[in-house]
This record gives C-alpha cells, sequence and structure tokens, in this order.
C-alpha cells in the first residue's frame, strides 16, 4: 500500500506544532500511516524540519517481523522496521532522538503505565501530542473510498439475503446473528460493530442490543448494521414492518423520517456547512412536531473506525471537504411504543456525492 | 449479583497499600465490583481505613441510568449510582475526595489524556496504583466459575455441531464463521477472540487467522475457539487429521502433544506449583525429542478476560489456589508442515479439579 502520502502530511503537521518526534501508539493510526496491520507496535515520526528524508521507525515484536516486511514498503513510507522487545525499543528510541528536543506521545491511546514508561526510558519530557492523526484520516483517498464501498456491498448484500427469514418470526438475537453471518461469509471480517437489531417496542430505544424478543408480524424493526473490509467500516440502518398493513402511526412517523433523511442526504455535497445537514434534519421533522422525538446525533465520520471524524451535529463549524465519508441517520423514537431510523452512508468524492449503502429502503416485510 | 465481598477485599488491599480512594477505570474491573456492564463508567473506591462503611461512587451517563439501577444493590455493594456529565462527575469527586490524601488511579486502564484531565480536576496529585483488582479477579467465586463452565459447555456443543462439516472441505474461514455462527445460536455473546481455523502448513502457525485456504484431506487442523457467556470466557483446542489413515508423522506428534497435556493437566491440583504445570508439559515433550517445538507459554488463567492471571509458565512463582481456572495447551509446530495443540480448561474447585472443556479429543475426521 502506498502511505508516503500520508506520512508527509503528518511531518508537516509536527513541523507546524513545533513537534520533534512524534510517538503513535493508536495502532489504528500506524496502519494508516504504514499499512501495518500487527496488535502490537510503536511508530516514531521525525518531523519534516528534522531532516526532510529522516526515517521513521517502526517497532514490533519477532511475532511480526513477516509480516511487517510484507505490509510495508519502508522506502515508500519512509519508515524503517525494527523487530524486538520494548527494552530495544526504548534503547534505539533514545539514540533516535538524540538532538530532537521536543517529543510528544498520543494522549488518547496511550495508557499512564505506558506513558510513565516512556518517560522514564527518554532523556527529553515527553508531552501530549497537540497533533491528531484522526484529522488527516478524516479525508479519504481514493483507495479508502473504494474499500468503504466494498464494505457497505457486503452489508447491503448480507441484508438482502437474510430479510426473507424476518417474515419466520425469528428472535432479534436469531435475525443479528444470521446477518453477521452472512457478512463473514461475503467476505466481511466481521460486523463493523455490535448489530442493532431492534423490534416492537424496543425500537424506540436507540441503541438497543439485541434480545430473545420473536420479531412478530405488526413490529416496527431497527437493523443497524455494517460490515468490516481491509478494516474500514460501513454503516447503514434500515427500518421495516412486520406485515401487510402497516399501522398508521408507522406509516405516518416513517414517511416523516424519511423525509428528514432525503432532506440531510441532500446537504451532503462538497463545501456544504456540516451543521446544515443536520439542521435539515431536524427543521424536517419540526415540520411534522416529531423534532423533540429525534434524541441523537445526526452522523459521523465512517473509516477505519466506525465513528470517527467529522462529527455531524449543530455546533460542527466545518464543511465538507473532498473525501469525507459522512452518515445521514435521523430517527424518531416514541418511548415504549415504536423507533424508526434510516441511515446512510455518503462519500464526497471526484465524481460528486455518492451514496455507498444503496439497499432498498421499502419499509414492507410480509 | 452479589458483589459486595470483593469490593470489602478491594478496601483492605487499598487500605494495605495506604491508598485513601482507588479511581477504577477498567470496565471489567467495575463490572467485576459492582455487575455493572454499561461501556462507559469510573468507579472511586474508599479505602477501609477511611471509614469502614463509606460507600463508593459509580460515574456514568444518562444512557445507563436504568441499566446501572437494575445491575447494582447499590447497599450489597456499598456504591452510590451518579448520573451526569464527565464535569460534574470530577465536581462530585472533589467533594468526594475532601479529607483523603493518596489518590490512586489505574494506570493500564487510564489513558495519558483522562489522567491529565483527573490532575487537573482534583486538589491531591493523583499516583498510578499500585493495587490492581486483576489480582482479585484471578481467583474466581462459584458464580463464577458456573458462568465458565457455561461458556465451555456452548463452545463444545457449537464444536461438536460443526465438526461434520470438516469433511465438506469448507475454507478456514467459512469453517470458522460456522463455528461461531453456531455458538451464538446457543447463546454465546459471541467468541471469546478471533476463532483460529489452521489446516495444512498453517496449522505450524500458532497465532494464525482463518484463510481462504480450503481444509481438504490430508490436512492436520488446528481450532482454537472459545465462547462469551455473561461476559465469562471459554477457551480450548483441538486438532484434527481430515483422512481415515493419518500420517506418521501426524500420528506421531500427536500422540506425543496429547501426552504432554495429560501430564500438565495432571499437575493441575490445589497447592501445586503453577511452574510444574509447564515443566510437566516441556518434559513430556522432551522425552520425545520435540521440546524445541514448542515454541509459546504453556497456558493462561481464564475469565472476564481470555488471557489473565495467573500467568502458567517456567518462571512463575505462585501455587494453583482455590478459584483458578488456568489453560493447559501445550503444542508443536514444524515451520512449513505440520503444527498440533490441543488445550483444556481447568477450574480448581471445592469439590477438586475440574475440566470444564469435555468434548472429545479423538483426533480423526473422516
Amino acid at each position: 500500500m502506498k502511505t508516503a502520502h500520508r506520512i508527509t502530511a503528518l511531518k508537516a503537521l509536527l513541523d507546524e506544532a513545533g513537534i520533534d518526534i512524534l510517538i503513535v501508539t493508536n495502532l489504528l493510526n500506524i496502519r494508516y500511516l504504514t499499512g501495518f496491520t500487527g496488535s502490537a507496535g510503536t511508530l516514531l515520526i521525525p518531523s519534516s524540519s528534522r531532516s526532510a528524508d529522516d526515517f521513521g521507525l517502526l517497532f514490533t515484536d519477532g511475532r511480526y517481523r513477516e509480516q511487517a516486511a510484507l505490509q510495508i514498503d519502508e522506502s515508500d513510507a519512509q519508515v524503517a522496521i525494527q523487530i524486538g522487545s520494548a527494552r530495544k525499543q526504548f534503547e534505539q528510541s533514545v539514540l533516535f532522538a538524540r538532538g530532537s528536543s521536543i517529543i510528544a506521545i498520543e494522549a488518547d491511546s496511550t495508557s499512564l503505565a505506558l506513558f510513565n514508561q516512556w518517560s522514564e526510558a527518554m532523556e527529553q519530557t515527553i508531552v501530549p501530542s497537540t497533533v491528531k492523526i484522526e484529522v488527516l484520516r478524516r479525508f479519504k483517498d481514493e483507495t479508502e473510498v473504494s474499500q468503504l464501498r466494498t464494505a457497505c456491498q457486503i452489508a447491503d448484500t448480507a441484508l438482502s439475503r437474510v430479510l426473507p427469514k424476518l417474515s419466520d418470526e425469528p428472535t432479534e438475537n436469531e435475525f443479528a446473528t444470521e446477518l453477521d453471518y452472512q457478512m463473514r461469509m461475503l467476505g466481511a471480517e466481521g460486523p463493523s460493530f455490535e448489530t442493532i437489531v431492534a423490534s416492537g417496542a424496543n425500537s424506540s430505544m436507540p441503541h438497543a442490543r439485541p434480545t430473545d424478543k420473536k420479531i412478530v408480524e405488526g413490529d416496527a424493526v431497527v437493523i443497524d448494521f455494517g460490515a468490516t473490509w481491509n478494516g474500514y467500516h460501513s454503516d447503514c440502518t434500515r427500518t421495516y414492518f412486520l406485515g401487510s398493513t402497516p399501522s398508521d402511526k408507522f406509516e405516518r412517523i416513517y414517511s416523516a423520517v424519511e423525509q428528514s433523511q432525503i432532506a440531510g442526504v441532500s446537504k451532503t455535497l462538497l463545501e456544504m456547512e456540516i451543521s446544515s445537514i443536520d439542521k435539515a434534519c431536524r427543521d424536517s421533522l419540526a415540520g411534522h412536531q416529531l423534532a423533540e422525538f429525534f434524541t441523537h446525533s445526526t452522523g459521523h465520520g465512517v473509516g477505519l473506525e466506525v465513528h470517527e471524524l467529522p462529527w455531524v451535529h449543530s455546533e460542527s463549524n466545518s464543511s465538507l471537504a473532498l473525501g469525507d465519508v459522512v452518515t445521514v441517520e435521523p430517527g424518531v423514537y416514541l418511548p415504549g411504543e415504536l423507533g424508526v431510523r434510516i441511515e446512510d452512508t455518503i462519500a464526497i468524492t471526484q465524481a460528486g456525492s455518492e451514496c455507498l449503502t444503496i439497499i432498498s429502503k421499502s419499509p414492507l416485510i410480509s
């Protein structure tokens, strides 16, 4: 995988922030910067001003010797691989950091215990990093959009395969298990998160976990699910009604959420303010006197994490840019009674805005 | 769930260590101490000397209001539940800690970023805790052994259901997916870890991940898997040979590993030194000139984590005690050729040593 451009961008950010070396401990950030997917590793990245062609160092242990060599093109990524114990890693890091003064470490992914070890080992004081690699990860390149597209396709196909089983009245747990099974059989590493299958009154809880309740005729069923493909996550929600004649209330709520979601998606355009997506969804629901029942945020970025930058809410002061991939997921929840949520994932690409989750939104299953 | 005895034990440890208040951030430790399973929470526990009947404080957010009330018997656990924002949590903690001088925090599960927030919020200096709740978690009570027994039974049953499918020559990925599916259908929350199905030459890699390689006649197949039940993990490995006439080499290696594993299990007795389990396994393999091919450690404790205290290796200076639940899992790996591993989970109970993983070890599948 070509990752040189990502490391170059990071080196420039470090330079601006006055950081000479960044210690990267978040494994997803290491994967993003180098392509390495091992479960143990630490990456040292020097700023561009230290020396434009100074290589970074990736430390990992003997289990990953072959894998690291296979996954990282050292000259492309400008990263040298070092295999060894934690002690060797600290010794090498001391040498590497000679002549540098500001050493920063990722503060969210470094435990206090590990921070204390680094502080003891190094000659310099180590500070929490003000540079966030997550900010770079927000803007996906074409390879990443392609991975996300595949993840979404797998999830769509899996749901379309298991949807007919809804009429067999499975339990929520059984249906979630079938859906996860199909995603894996289609090549996914696993679900993106714990699949939500919430039926009847359970659908009114936005974060419901599947239970042993049977899904029966007359139930609304919220299905919020995703597949992981090469580390990239999909995220999609559909709401169904089991039976041929939905209640008036279901029809009214469903139609309002559908309009709200379309209103939000219509704002997922290059350079549009992100807060306007949130506003469009909420204004639309307000038109049906349902705004108060939309009790969570409107969306989020999707990538190596299922929830990442940018956050789609009213206080965002950012605009959509090339490479943003965001969800739009308004919902209405009537406590103890009924919930409806519809969610798509949209990528902002050179060719325009692309909805990656394309399974039908037709809600009736009989 | 009755957890008062766990909190009482912790309070005494804090007292011995001279810690007035421990800030618990590890969610598994919070679950262990209180029964609360939410995905966000912080627990403050005062030492027994501060005041024998001082309640602890569990902070969590609004999503978990009902769940926390349902899961925690406040008077039994001696923990008061407080719902609110991070800011409110810090304000309440300052009040709670008035008059205390030594405040410690769990160093492995607290990020540098969170530690800095706590340090800013509190009047006292916060230090990394020298008391490890993981040490208490090592010794399971009867309820916990019962959860582990169920987890092992689910895994056993699932494997016995899918084993006949081996002769259909599925891919490693397909077989792993079927096994995970059956565990969930039997009520597991999920697999205990990423299921290992390693066939043919792949079996020689102890940590192989399932691939799209077909499992074919003449293959050895290592299956290392477990189920999670109420948060408790099972862990079991079986090795099979697909075909009616195993190679001489497979028979020789399998028989050696089997003897080694039996030798190790025979040492899983109350008060036995843990290092002697390791020694028994390695000595047995040495008798077949195979010791050098056993390249990982012999076992580990199992509980709320699939790998936890006690570690079963030659340098252990601990002995088995009531409530220990450990794996015994010797293996022999001939690089690029063949691997065999056999693993059971054994509980040290009042009634004696109980093997929780009881699925047959007969290796031939045809």
